[in-house]
This record gives C-alpha cells, sequence and structure tokens, in this order.
C-alpha cells in the first residue's frame, strides 16, 4: 500500500480535488493530513473552524481515498504560546527559553499544556473519530525531534522531584542509590533535588540516569493520554506514531509504543547517511551520497518493526533531496522504488512519501515532493508509478509470521549509560550497534531487533552489542534459551542505578560467561592493536591476525574450562566462549566480527550467503527480495534457473529482484 | 594624497607638533583624528572639553594638513552605559547582554542612543563644521563589525514589530507573505511576532530574511540621520564612511553608502588573508601570508568603489602585523608600496595609514603604525617615503570616466539567503563571489562591482556570481543590455519575499534564460564529479572534461534551440546558453571558470592577457599597473620597447609596474 | 613512603579494620582522609558528627598509620547551598551561574562561603589538631581545578572593584595604567568598573591582567586564612596542598604555596597525556599512551619541588586508568612503579596512590584503585609491592640539599600575558616551555624550576622560556649572577600594567641584552622557515639549517659586538648573545633547542649525556635514576662495571635503575 502526506490548508481549496485525483492515478491509496494545522483549526483560543478539514477529507473520499489523520500537538499556535509562557521548554545545555517560531515549543512536564494539547485531541477525536473516511489516527509527530527530550524548566524540576519521591519513596534510598556520599552530594529531602545540569564539573551518572528515565517516562505519560483520547473517540481506529531513530530521542520506544496499534518510521536514508559519515572521509562518503549506507534504512526498519513485533509503516518516505543534512545530495535513479521495495522487505504494511507536493515557502521549501510547486512531477514520479504497479503484482505476506532467525537486542539504556559515561570518546553507541547489525546483513542474514525485555523463543542466534543494565529476567531467559549468545563489551556492566555490580561487570550474566572485568581501558579512534585468534581455523580465510580498538576490558577467567577464541596482543583473554555464550571483551574490525558471526550461525544452521559488494538480500514471508545499491551490475547467488517475480540475477544497479522461496 | 589615522588623545600633548611635522615631512597630507575621543570630548554627562581638540587641529592645519573628523559613536562613554543600560545591544545567538569594556556597546534600535550618538555629533559639527582645517567628516568607525548588526534586544523587538507593520500593513498579509500556515506559525498581530531566535529548530527563512532586512535597514536609518547632522552644520565638507567587508556586516551598503560623498575602506591584506584562508593547508596559505592573496584586496577595492560609483579613499592601510587574526605575519618588504599602489589603481584617491604610532597600551597595542612607541621608524616608513615620492611624479586621473568592460553585480540579499538557507555547507556565498573576480582578474580583465539595481550600460560583459533575489527592473535591464551575461547557479532562486518563484528557478529570469530549475543538490566540499564541455573548442586545451561541484541544479531547457556549453557527469545539462544569456547550473573549478570567462571577453572583444603566476594589471585611466605578488622576477606581457614610468618589464617580486596606455 | 587516598565514609564500618591491615600490609604508611566528606561530618547545619571519624582515625592509628586530613571544602552540602545562594560562582564566558551537583560549587570572593568554609575547617582542626595519629593537613582538594578560578558573580564585581581601589588608589591612575583613553574605556570612579567579560569585542588586556591578578589574589587569600585557622589549631602539623598543574588554575602557585610547610601533587601521566596530545596524530600519541610523554610528570615534580624550595608529596598517584580524559587508556605494566620512583628521584618524600578502593557508584566509578570494588587486588597491587621493599632498600636523601645546576624560572604571568594576548594562535606558553624543560632532560640534565623572584644562587644555567613581565630585581639578580642565561622571545615584553615598555622590549632587560624587537610576527602551527646557525661549529652534526616557527620577531642589535648565533632566512639576526646572555628571538625545533643547550652546558661543565631514546636520568643526593619510557632494551650511558642498587646497565622497558654517584 502507497501513500503521501499532504497539507491542504497550504495550498489553495480549488487544487484539492485535482490533487486528489492525480494521488488516486498514480496508485496511491492513503493520505495523511492535519498534523501542523493548529493554527487552522483554532485560530483563536476556543474558536475552532473544521468547515475545511471536512470539505478535505470528503473530496478524498470521494476520490477513493483513506485519510490517517495527525494530531497537530507538535505546533502549538502563538496565541497559546502568549497566554501560557511556561509551556516552553528550556535547554538544558544552556538554560535558555526555547520560543515560538518553529515547532516542538513544548515541554512534555508542563500540565497546562497536556490540558491543551489532551483538548485540541479531544475535540478532532470527537469529530472523526467514526468518519467513514478517517482509516487512523498519527499521535502528534515526530516525538522529541530537534533535541526536545530534555527540558530544564521549572516545571521540570518539579516533576522530577515528583518522579524521584515516586520512584525512591526515601530520600535515605534515593542517595544510597545514587551513591551520593561521594563529593557531599547528600539530599535531606526530594524538595532538595536538582536536575544534574549546570554543575560545575559533571555530574553524579545515578542522578543523570534518572534524569534521562524521568525525561523518557514523561513524554511516554504525555503520549499515552493521548492514544487514550483518541482511543475513546476512535475505538475502531488504528492509531500510530512517525518515529524517528531512538539514538536522536533518547525515549525509550518500546514503551512509547505499546499503546499503539502499530509502529511507523520516517525514512529518509541521505540525509541520515549525510550524518552517519559526518566525520568520514570524502572517500568514504562518495560511493553512498546518493543511495545511503546499504544496511542504514533497514536497520531502523528492523528497529521499528521490532517496537510493536508487528508490520509497520513508513509514514515518511524520502522521495528527493532533502534540506536539513549538512549536504543534500540527490538520490540515484532507482533509490526511490529501491528503498520502498526495501521498507517492504523489511516488513513495511504501507509507504507514504513526504510530501505530496513540494511547499514553495518557510522552512522547507528546499524539501522535495511528488510535486513540484508549479505543479509538474518531480523526479521520483515514474519510479512511484512503477513501484504501485509492481505492488500489484507482487501478494506480500505479513512479514511478522516469518520470524527471522537471527535478534539484535537494544535498549535505550545502552545509549543512556554511554551518552552519560563517556570513559572513550571513540565508544559511540550507535555506530556500535550498527557494526554488529551491518555484519550480519552482510552474511545476508535476516535480523529482528528486539527489546531485552522479549523473549528469544524461536531465535537460534542472538546478538547483544550494547546492553549495559540487565535484569533478572534477561538472564533468566537467556539461560533457558537454547539459541547462541554473542554479547558485545560493556554488556551487563551496570546496575540499574549505574553502580559496578558487586561482582563486577559483567554482574549477573556471569551465571552464563564465567569471567569478571578486572578494567576497561580505552583507545582513540583509529588506533588498532593485535587481535590473535585462536579459535577455530576460520574457514574462508588463513588470516588469523586482527584488531582491538576503542574499548578493551581487561578479563579474568572464572571457569578454566572456557574456550579463548582470540587473545589481546598482551596474551590476555580478548573473545572467550562458554557453552552457548560468547564474550567479545573488545570492540574489534568489521572483518573478525563477520567471520565470528559466520561460524555461529553455520554452527546453528543459519544460512548465509556470499553477497556481492553492496547488495542486501532479505526475506518477507515466502519471498526473497535482494537490493543493488552498487553502481555496477551483480551477480545474485542464487541457482541459476531462479525463477524471478522482479528483476533478474544479474541485477542491474540500484534494482531490485524478488523471488519465490518456494521454488 | 596619503594620509594617516592619529589619535593626539593617546599621547601627551609635546608630542603633537613633532609629529605633525614629521607627518608632512613624510608626505602626507591628511590626518583623521576623533573618533575614539567621546570620554575626552565628554568627560561627564553634558560637560564638554574641545579646548585640546582645538589645539590639535590648529597644530596639524599650521604644520600643512588637513583634518577629516570621525564621529566618537562607536565608544560610547560608561557614563553613558550606567545612564542609559538599555541602549545595549542583545546577542542573537546567546540573549546574552553586550556590555561596555570594549566598543560598539550600543543597539541601532534603541532610540535614546541615537538621541545621544546625534548630540554628540552634533556638537562636534557645530563646533568645526566650518573649521578651515577641516575637509570631511567620517561617520562613526567600521559600523557594524565584531558582529553588531543584529540585536535581540527588547527594543530590537519592538522596532521590528513596527517595521513588519510598515512593510506589510495588515498582519494578514505578512502571514501570507512568510508562508506562517507551515507548522502553525501565523500570528494574530504585529504585537504578537518575536524574533526568529531561541526557536526550538529553524526558524521561517522569510522571518529571517525579514530580520536581516530590517537590521539593516536601522543601521542605514542610524547613519542617514548622522549624515543629515553633519550636513546641517558642515555643508561644505565631504562626509564618508570608512567600510569594513560587506560579507562581515550583512547591511546592505549600496544603500548605506547613498548619502555619502564617497566611500572608504579599511584595508588590511594580511588579516583577511588569515581568515580567508582559515580552513586551507599550510600549503595553500604560505605563499601568500605575508603578501595577502593577489584578487582579496581589490576585491573589496573594487566593490567600495562602486558603492558610490566614485574614486574612494583607503581610510586605514595596514603598514605592518596587525593583532587580530589568528595569526599575524609581518608583510613581506615592498608589500605596503605595492597594496598603496594597487588601491591607487583600482581608483583610490587617497590611502590613509593606520596608525600613526603603535600605541604601547590598550587593545591593539600589537597592531604596527608608522612610528614604533619609542618614537622610531617602523618598517614601513621608506617604502610611504618611496611612495610619496613616486606619487608626485605620477599623474592620477579620476579613476572613474575609465569604466571597466566587465561588470559583476553583488546585492546583500545573495549573503542573506545562502546563510538563511545554507542547504549545503560547501556553498560560501564569498568564496562563489571571489572565485568569479578572480577569474577574470587572473585574465588581465578590470571589473566594476555594481548593484543589482544599476544600469548596464558601458559593460560588456555582466557577471552575477550570487543574486537569488531579482526584481522587474533587472531583467528589464538585462534584456535592454547588448552585454554578454553569466549567471551562477542559484540566481533568482527566491521571491522578495524568501519563497521559490512560482514558474520555479530562475523565476523572472525564465524570459532571458529558458530553463526552469527542477531540483538543487548540495555536495560536501571537495568532492567532484565530471562535467564535460560541449561548446566549441576551448583554443589553449585539449580539455574537455571538468569539475561540479558543491551546488548543481538539475535544469529543464524550456527552449530547444539553447546551446548546450557542458553537461553534468550524467549526461544532464549543466551550462547552457541563450541568445547573450550563459548560465550555469553548477558550481566548477577555477579553470573552467577561466575558460568560459575568456571565450566570452574574446567575443566582445576584451582584452585578455596571459599573465604571469601571481601578477595582476589594472588600468586607471590612461595608466596601466601592474603588481608582482609572487616571490619570483615576472616577465609582463607587454612589448618589449614599452617605456615605463615606474618598475620594468621584467618586474621584481612584490615590485610594481607602471606604463601608459597611449604608448 | 607510601600512602594511600582513603574514604572511610563511602564504605561500610565492617571494612574499616581489614582496609587498614591490608594498607599496612601492603607497605603504606600515610592515609589521607575526609576531604569530600562535609555531609558527613555535619549532615544538617550546626549539627556535627564526628564519632564516625574518630573511629577511622582510631583504627587506622592501630594498624600503624598516620592520617592526613583534607579539609571538605571543595564540596558544600547542598542545604548550605540553599540557604546562601549567593555563595555558588559565574561561569565568566557565559554569565550562567555555576550550580550544585558535582564539587568546587563556590566563589572565592564570598565572604558568607569564606566564613562557613573557615567555620567546618575549625571545627576540624579544633578536634583533630592535637590528634596524636594525625600528621597533617591538606587544605582543600585540587584548589580551582574544573576553572574556578575566575567568577562573574556580583560578590566577584564588588571585591574587583575593591581590590582595584586598594591596588591603584586612584581611578586617574587606574585609567592611566590600563590606558583607558584608547576607545574611550575611562571610568570616573571604582564603582563604574566592570568585569572584563561579555563585552562587544575584545576587552583592554590590563583590565583582563588585573582581573586574573584579582582572581589569583583571592583564592591566595581563601588560602591564608584557611591555614591560619589549621596552623592556629593544629601547631605542630604540617599542612600541605595538592596542587593540579599550575596552566589549569592560572592561579600564581608560589604564592599559594608561601603559607604551607611543602607541596603535594596529583599526578596522573596518561590523563595529561592524552590531553597534552589532543591534536596530535595517532602515531605520535601512540608510543606514549600507555606510559606518559617521558618529560611531562616530572616537569610538573620539578615545579612544585620548586613552589616550596622542599621535597614534597604526590598526594594522588595514577593507579590504573583513569575516568577524565578523552581516552583512557591502561598503564603498561611497569609504569606504575616507574612513576612512583620518578617521583622520588625528583624529590618526593612520599607517594599516595588515589585511591584505595576504586568506589562503584557515582562520577568517578571507572577510576581505577588499589583495590576493585569487589576486594581484589588491582594490576598496580604487586607493583606497589614491589616499590614498597625496594624502598626499604634504598636510603633517600632529602633533594633540596642537592641544587640542580640548571634553573627554569616560571611564573603565572607568563600564562596570563600569553592566554590575554593571543596574538598567533600557534604560541601556546605550556608547550614552550615544556619544549625547553624537555631539550634540557634530554641531555640528561637535572632542571629545578623557581619562581622569577628565586635567587640564581648556585645555578650555572638559567633558562628563560616564557617570562613577559620582570621586575627590577630580576634584572638585578641577573646582573649580579655569573650563570649563563637563555631567554626565549617574549622575555620582558610587556610592563606590569601590559604595556609595552617605554624601550620596547626586552625592556629592562636590554641592560643585559642590547637589543630591541621591532616587531613581531607569528606563523600558523606547522609553518617553518629556515633558521641558519652562524655560531660556533656544532660539534656532533654538521647541519646549519634548523628552523624558525611560530613567534619570529625582528630585533635591532644596540651593541655591535654582540655575537650573532642564528639568522633568519632574510639575514636578520635570529638568536644573539651578550656576554653571558643568549636571545632566541623566535621559537624553534626541538632539535636546535638541544644543540645550543647542549653547547651552554658544556660551556660551565653541566655534564650531559648521550641517552637512548625515552630514556631520563635523574639525580637525588648520591643516587643516580634511570628510567625507561621505551619499550625496548636500552643500555645507559655509564660505566661497565657500575654497580646498580636497582636495574642494570641495560635497562628493561618500563624499568628503573639506580646506581651511586659515589662509585
Amino acid at each position: 500500500m502507497l501513500g503521501v502526506c499532504y497539507y491542504p490548508e497550504q495550498w489553495p481549496e480549488r487544487l484539492w480535488r485535482s490533487d486528489a485525483q492525480q494521488m488516486k492515478a498514480l496508485g496511491l491509496s492513503v493520505v495523511r493530513i492535519g498534523e501542523f494545522a493548529w493554527s487552522r483549526f483554532e485560530p483563536e483560543p476556543g474558536r475552532y473552524e473544521f468547515a475545511w478539514f471536512d470539505r478535505v477529507i470528503e473530496i478524498l473520499m470521494e476520490e477513493g481515498l483513506k485519510v490517517v489523520i495527525g494530531t497537530p500537538t507538535a505546533t502549538p499556535p502563538k496565541w497559546l504560546v502568549d497566554r501560557y509562557p511556561e509551556i516552553l521548554p528550556v535547554c538544558a545545555d544552556t538554560g535558555v527559553v526555547r520560543g515560538f517560531g518553529s515547532r516542538r515549543h513544548y515541554d512534555f512536564s508542563s500540565q497546562r499544556y497536556r490540558q491543551e494539547a489532551m483538548r485540541i485531541t479531544r475535540v478532532l477525536a470527537e469529530r472523526y473519530g467514526h468518519h467513514e473516511g478517517v482509516i487512523g489516527w498519527q499521535t502528534d509527530n515526530e516525538l522529541c525531534c530537534h533535541d526536545t527530550t530534555l527540558s530544564a524548566s521549572p516545571v521540570a524540576l518539579e516533576a522530577f522531584r515528583q518522579w524521584c519521591q515516586r520512584r525512591y519513596q526515601t530520600v535515605e534510598l534515593l542517595n544510597e542509590s545514587w551513591g551520593n556520599v561521594f563529593w557531599s552530594m547528600e539530599y535531606r529531602s526530594f524538595a532538595e533535588i536538582e536536575l544534574p545540569i549546570a554543575a560545575v564539573t559533571e555530574t553524579n551518572p545515578a542522578h543523570r540516569l534518572a534524569y534521562r528515565r524521568f525525561s523518557s517516562d514523561q513524554v511516554i505519560d504525555f503520549h499515552r493520554e493521548m492514544v487514550a483520547v483518541i482511543r475513546q473517540h476512535a475505538p475502531d481506529r488504528f492509531i500510530t506514531h512517525n518515529f524517528i531513530p531512538m539514538k536522536d530521542t533518547g525515549v525509550d520506544c518500546f514503551a512509547l509504543a505499546e499503546e499503539l496499534d502499530f509502529a511507523s518510521y520516517d525514512n529518509y536514508p541521505l540525509g541520515r547517511t549525510d550524518f552517519l559519515y559526518a566525520d568520514a572521509s570524502n572517500e568514504a562518503v562518495t560511493p553512498y551520497m546518493r543511495t545511503g549506507h546499504p544496511d542504514y534504512a533497514s536497520y531502523y526498519h528492523d528497529q521499528i518493526r521490532g517496537l510493536s513485533q508487528k508490520d509497520f509503516w513508513i509514514m515518511e518516505q524520502q522521495p528527493g533531496p532533502v534540506n536539513w543534512a549538512p549536504s543534500n545530495p540527490r538520490p540515484a535513479p532507482g533509490m526511490v522504488r529501491l528503498w520502498s521495495w526495501e521498507a517492504f522487505a523489511h516488513g513495511a504494511q504501507c509507504v507514504c512519501f513526504f510530501r505530496w507536493r513540494q511547499a514553495p515557502f518557510a522552512q522547507e521549501q528546499m524539501h522535495a515532493g511528488l510535486l513540484r510547486p508549479d505543479q509538474t512531477r518531480s523526479e521520483s514520479w515514474s519510479e512511484i508509478e512503477t513501484l504501485a504497479t509492481e505492488l500489484q503484482q507482487i501478494v506480500l505476506q505479513p512479514a511478522k509470521p516469518h520470524q527471522a532467525a537471527v535478534a539484535m537486542v537494544v535498549d535505550v539504556q545502552g545509549q543512556w549509560v554511554s551518552e552519560i559515561e563517556v570513559q572513550g570518546q571513540s565508544y559511540r553507541f550507535n555506530d556500535v550497534q550498527l557494526q554488529y547489525y551491518s555484519a550480519l546483513r552482510q552474511l545476508g542474514v535476516d535480523v529482528d531487533i528486539i527489546s531485552a525485555s522479549s523473549t528469544f523463543e524461536g531465535y537460534r542466534l542472538v546478538v547483544v552489542p550494547c546492553l549495559p543494565i540487565i535484569d533478572d529476567g534477561f538472564v533468566h531467559r537467556c539461560q533457558t534459551s537454547s539459541a547462541e549468545f554473542v554479547f558485545a563489551p560493556r554488556t551487563a556492566a551496570k546496575t540499574s542505578e549505574f553502580a559496578l555490580p558487586e561482582n563486577l561487570p559483567p554482574g549477573a550474566l556471569q551465571s552464563l560467561v564465567p569471567i569478571k572485568v578486572l578494567s576497561v581501558e580505552t583507545l582513540r579512534e583509529g588506533i588498532s592493536e593485535h587481535l590473535e585468534w585462536r579459535g577455530n581455523s576460520l574457514d574462508d580465510v588463513d588470516q588469523k591476525t586482527f584488531e582491538s580498538q576503542r574499548w578493551c576490558e581487561s578479563i579474568e577467567l572464572l571457569d578454566e574450562k572456557m574456550q579463548i577464541l582470540a587473545s589481546y596482543h598482551s596474551g590476555e583473554s580478548a573473545i572467550v566462549r562458554h557453552q552457548n555464550y560468547t564474550y567479545l571483551a573488545t570492540l574489534t574490525s568489521d572483518q573478525l566480527l563477520k567471520h565470528l558471526l559466520k561460524e555461529l550461525c553455520q554452527k546453528v544452521g543459519i544460512e548465509v550467503f556470499v553477497l556481492p559488494p553492496d547488495v542486501r538480500v532479505r526475506r518477507r514471508g515466502d519471498l526473497y527480495f535482494a537490493f543493488n545499491y552498487s553502481d555496477a551490475c551483480q551477480t545474485l547467488p542464487v541457482v541459476a534457473n531462479t525463477v524471478f517475480l522482479l528483476g533478474a540475477r544479474n541485477l542491474l544497479p540500484r534494482d531490485v529482484a524478488i523471488w519465490s522461496v518456494s521454488q
């Protein structure tokens, strides 16, 4: 299913009908509207204007399109800000109020704003909750983008104190939990507690962790209330939210997604790749500047699918150059179609393009749409036409029933801990996670990205790149699983209150991996030392010497019978194995990671592929998909007589191939 | 004519006479005084002390020197700030008040400061307006240096609201003009409008453009009032202002210069070059660290001459190392003379050195003067002696009657638009302009730099490097001109309210260049792609493959008969030509630019030269000047029997040659 | 003597006894306690709890350990901050209050805080001043770390005005001293004076110098009062302070140390080296990332010894990875022992390790201790065991009686001047000082680092790397000394009020070095030009061409008979010599510096060594020490039959050798 984001309030009414007709003709079936239109819904306090919106929905419905309404709470109008200036968030780094003039100028801790946001949501839901043209709802828009999770406002401080009281009950317990005896940081009452900002030097990491948890909870609470309001008035419609990458919000998106029917994602491969390669050389970025990194879009697709463990939507799909990255190249021809098919392959149910028509004014006038501002069709139009035709011919089964054989565990606490305790500037949690993910994908292996509280049932390999805080349930689920487990350094390095475990890291994981982390050293980006492979011979290489980098733990083996797979240049153990649990005490190179993961896959019977460079494969239901990110024709690793539903064994640059598993 | 900047208030009175005598003996005839002396003119509120200033002027006059008085408004004294703290500007980035302790601590929107500034100006003008020793006036000093154009003060906000009301009349028109429907940014009254600062993410570019226009207007208003005060009391004296580069102020300097008799410039080639090469390698900067970039001083000379379309003054000329760049080398021997001759060649009427004697105290104690603090003569003295002697032998005709054959159009709106809408970090408007200017200068071509509202009469080639906003008058003047026109990418890309033109860029220019910009992509600094030359064979090279870089527009040709001069690696058109209008859809390398501009010059009969490296030529009246920036002897491209008024055909390093056109 | 830093308040009481026993068993004899425990000494205003502290001291004493008490004033508790929020410092860069939540959240100018700090100090000193278990006191902790010397609070402003009044008596003298006539910066009264911050552009350097002096004085006053309080109640105990590098505080540490019995230092070679190499390549940093720069620890040891001209203590010695540098490698095996011996060789009387047991919570949980949080022994334990045994066998004479032959003069004013007047970004005063120090140390020469007001008696070579402000006493002491003197560029470049000397630099030094600095140029980091050696032939090299860099003065020779040792590429003099005074007008390469210093050493009969790479030697009393920082075995330059107390002529990597002078 295809759709589009549409802003009727930005265009003369005379265009609405033809817009709808053209959408339909292009093969679109869904239109998202409304999410920035508060100043048009309620031009003055309490004076509502919905007649125009009624007409829009009517026209879309008449032309055979289904509507998703976004609540307009990301953009409170000026009159609301002037009436209640206390709703504005405060920058935690500078203490400066973040004012009106763009979007997201509200504080999640403001009860006043919450009332106002729920009021406009209720009014909309009451009016359109049962409208036959409206199939679903989007809450707010890209919650917490523009670094709005944290706020240092007076209302945030007050809410934080209450949150602390609820969590710790007594201030004595809080002091003890945080270790406030250190540097005389002890509080005598909850009313004495400050936000962990603007201090002379670094504040207590436990304090900062609490602040991150609190801030995440405030977002989740706000969102939960909004979902409840919509649910009450639109009980038979789906509710979703368009997420941005979890790393950009620092919010527990698994918790945020709990109330939703399914999660959605806003997919901008080129802008995100430009940021991913911010510090990289031109040589590194050039091959991907018009395609995006071949694993970076799907890395997020798989995360989003994991949020609800359901097929997801792409609520916004980049259709051309965007306006917000440091550099904004044009997608290579074919990429809009490729990205869309890639989303479907990874479990998308619907792909909506952002946006219907490029706005000639305001902040996003350099952001491409399907139409140009002069009504002509943009470069992506024909690709979407092709895509729409192809989609009619290919039957997509629900993605979810086909669980991947490999699970990668992610947890926002990994982000929190690694951002709070830098220790080595070259450790960047998202790069670590992506490195593991990419190694698996280069082997042609499908990956489910799941939360740390998920079951491991059905998985044969579980990879844990950055999970410093674990709980007993996690350990228990590891123990009772027959999967192979791979733990990266830093696993279980902290208690839930940001302390070292009593028995030292990996804390409770010691029952599975009988080692003790004696100390950690961090090395600068780009400094590598030898890592000697001591495990089984790696079948496809003679190489024995790899690299140890960035984060290197010195470990003591608590069980003599543990297998040592690799050792540091000093001879100490670096990668060890106990039963079905492998622990890497160091970050390492892509090459070693691929060899290790390949060996483990083969051990548990997961098929791996020798893929040509920059080609990726993915299975959905009984279909295989292949994507060629390179600019050369590549031969797929399939038997010569494979029958293709799309594409061919010799896959053209930026082309897609689809074939059936059941051949 | 030569002069010097002098601060008698900083020296014991006993030195004044001998200072004046030495100035005269050196060959100077003009002395600028007074512009930072407010605390000496008015040591307490309303108590004036001018006797000392009378004596200074008397002495200078007696020794045969002419005086230019600078108004002291760049340095309001402490008592004034304490009395009226509301005059202080507020930093738009941080919201912090910018206090007393240096200079320029006033807000252009402060009516209170305006009253005070006009009061001290009036008192001075009344007293010295008809003084026979005073030949002219300088307004304030380097208006808007130290980033003082913008202010976020309460008075600036109030003035901005009034400015908006004057410009848009109704808030509905403002909302529509800015596209405020986007993100519910609509205002209900002018009183709701904020400055486009401190928002959560980027504010509306139209809003920011209005703020830049408003801020520029405030400076112009302030300045106009000051000129009027001086004019009233000194009707027969010239009034000028010492400009710094327009890019450092973001003010419409053409408008600012309107009231002036002529414009002046403060010329610091080494400091500016150090900043120009801020991100460059040591290899790139080393050849020019003691000479300055060979086109960068004259790039500004030609701009300053263009402000008033008249011969200009260098009000401050660097005479040795300065103190304000990240690194501050010493000028290579000969450069002070070379820079001065270069200024004269480009239309200077007078060159004043900054400053007479190096101050041993306060902020500029490491800034060279003509004398050292111990009264000895600095390195530049002998060069200036030589220069003074040479100037007596060479008759300089007014520069202006000899209009250049080539005009380059500049407009502060190019700066505003490109700074507001970054889109690609590698697009830097001043580098783009300088690249075009430098290409022309390397061909030995003289350039007039003119405003977008100037006539093109008399020009045979008009180059437009960065003009995103045009008006109908501009188009009409292009249409009725027989010159060749070269438009760089981004020309006419925006309406006057920062929107895309209805017919897409280049908007109204489509009547001359029948193309449509379909989309823009931006590439990182240093990434280049092939650009294939498809035009006439370039006579001096076999090369056909050049470079496309940084900002690349995809264009549709609206007229089949357009000539395609170059195409992208993809085969799409990149440089096109229609009648006498050439449009470059991409930024490119120096080499292609030189070839293209050379071809166009030859087409319209403009003589180009094959100049040795780092040699530049310039014609003023019937004299040719050549400047050798290199450290090798270079042979000038003139016939062997050329008779030189100065220098020789084999031009020594850092030397100047002058010969007559009429030979 | 060895010791350890211990935080009993952070551990259950049941551990105290066994901790003490283990300390003793390891060979430690000193324990520092108390310096962050205010919230435990005084949990509520006026309610003191010392019983627990009594017990701790009792136990330590019973187990044969001696106690040093640190006053807890670096960590005022929350109730104190809430009661007196005016004690909080204000960031001079941003104007933001620096709040509670870490440490050092107090303003040295707050009289209120001073009262409170002296109160808690008095209470402690009264209680433990005569306690037999307590041998000494540490004032506060690492005064001024985390950039807390400067504050922009209202109390700081008021105190600054008073300080100005005391120093200048009349505002006229202040105006004249600072050159406030420049830019109309004149004040009419002391009440008009502002802090030199938050101005539009740079403030008067004399104003900034006064602010630095004032700020340093405030720290010294605060500290003097604290020492007096302790002295009163603990008259028979030593008082020391644990300094961090002077460059990190900008305080006159010589003055700060005056009241102390001796100075102490917190020695973290790896963290400091990571910062030292912040901008260096990986190639440069890798050899030293686990050892530290071979001169950087001793550079500070020699400074600390110089503060009191007495043997010093290492109050905190890094025992493993730390947590506060951008990257935190593990010390190479052997380095904890090597660093400790190095400290003893340079005059340490006691080395205390920081900390006894790694805390599993709060800010420093990734900072190694001697024990791990699980009570196991960390990597450094066995090295310290070895060290303790060795120390029993080696008799260390007091270091001080053996004065070095070479003195290096340092002065915080060198830091102030060079930070206030940048002039060239590549001039970094600490790098300049370190370069001179390192050149001497590579020659195997011992160095005393002394203040500018010290006697030069007994020294044969005095090196002055960065001393822009000198006084007559300094000149007189130079004149009456028979030592060779080496002055680096910038010596005597400023008067005490931050002006150029009337006779130009080097001001009063002209009587020794008859030259005049005509102008200064600064070159970018990495740009080098030829420097031609014209002095005596350098015995060990044919090389004549060296490098001129970064800061290059043009000098005039005022005495024709001066010897020119080197000249610039332009032929001008660059290194000159008059009698026993050598002046370098330029910064240069390590190589030239070593040759020059070697020649001078030989001239005055100071023995130099040809040391293998990364080997250093140092004499204390009648013992020679050698340290091998390299990872290869190195042969010491001693006669073959040398008898070693420790180590051997073929010195192993990271090993220490000791032999007697008297052999």
